[in-house]
């Protein structure tokens, strides 16, 4: 078993989606066998799960609930997909993973990150990813973007989303800096403030040099 | 706050549902404000959680997946209706709570009980039963409905269910005494190889106690 997963985090609209597709169309290109996949969902239940977490009509649901939903999804994903297709020596590429609860949810709720971190180890049986993209926007373009929609609102809307974005976001900014403080060899922080080809080549170069060592390991001299 | 929170354990046939029907009739008739719910279930999001656990369609499941799916039921059931109404001073009685995850999931599956604990002490803030009343069957009752209905499959059936079903009853009951050695003030056993009437007479008796001592409590000498 090769073992080489690699996981894209990072705020919506930091390109991640796009990234994560034009390094699944390198790796293609060079002969490997990929699979892409994305949380939450990746298999039938974890859809459904999806679907149940994402349904705008849940405006009851309690973050608790949410953080065990996204648990559920995923202990479905890893077991049923993420580990059968490592253990056919596949590569998977995953749109987020147990990162994105971590900075989100914990984080950005304010939940307990020990715990929030806890009840992922029990889903992914402590599956972590070999390598991990993290991609890296200010927080002023998360904002400018919360600007756009609340002006599209209207006057009061503003200044709920405004204070409630600033807020929010800043936390899941520092959440996601403190994983990769505590993980400095798994994660790699890309600016994604930059043109898409820059980042993709960046991207590449990383994950051919993680390929290199796998594959073709070199003897210690 | 009174926070009387009662709930019924016990494997299904042993006749929790109709008890905890015949204490909630009681109460009532003694002027008691009770809400009666049961778990997985209780609120509209809980429901549906249910009916993903539930679909037979879900034979994929992974036993991870379900623990985390009841806990995440019960985490909104426990914010959105069982908090509320004892705070509103209302008697709850639940058909079923975490002992049932504890005892089925973590014992019967074989799973890591420490961290079945850990995530329902997530998922209910810590909120725990004022009493639990667990309704005794000998696993050869429960055997012995396992036998009817694997006849009338037949043959090769039989062995494959009575195997399977002898070796998780007992592995359930032996978890439902655990946890009745750790908790003897809040768990009762109840010996449910009785009438009804008499286990009614029985539970009756310890509530008048605990309510008792809740509504009017004694100065102490």
């Amino acid at each position: 078993m090769k073992d080489i997963f690699l996981t894209f985090e990072g705020p919506d609209g930091s390109g991640k989606t796009t990234q994560l597709r034009r390094l699944a169309d390198s790796l293609s290109k060079l002969g490997y066998d990929i699979v892409v996949t994305r949380e939450p969902g990746g298999t039938s239940v974890s859809d459904k799960i999806r679907s149940l977490i994402l349904d705008p009509e849940h405006t009851e649901m309690k973050d608790q609930t949410e953080v065990l939903l996204y648990a559920a999804s995923r202990a479905q994903h890893v077991r049923e997909l993420i580990i059968p297709a490592l253990e056919a020596n596949r590569i998977v590429l995953c749109d987020r993973f147990v990162d994105a609860s971590i900075a989100y949810q914990a984080h950005g709720l304010g939940l307990d990150v020990e715990q929030v971190a806890a009840i992922n180890t029990f889903a992914t049986g402590g599956l972590k990813p070999t390598r991990t993209y993290l991609l890296d926007v200010p927080v002023e373009t998360s904002l400018q973007r919360l600007y756009s929609r609340a002006q599209a609102i209207g006057g009061e809307a503003l200044d709920r989303i405004e204070l409630k974005g600033e807020t929010y976001h800043s936390r899941v900014r520092d959440g996601f800096m403190t994983l990769l403080e505590e993980n400095p060899d798994r994660i790699r922080l890309i600016n994604a403030n930059r043109s898409e080809d820059e980042i993709a080549a960046d991207i590449l170069r990383d994950c051919n040099e993680l390929l290199d060592r796998v594959f073709f390991p070199q003897p210690e001299v």
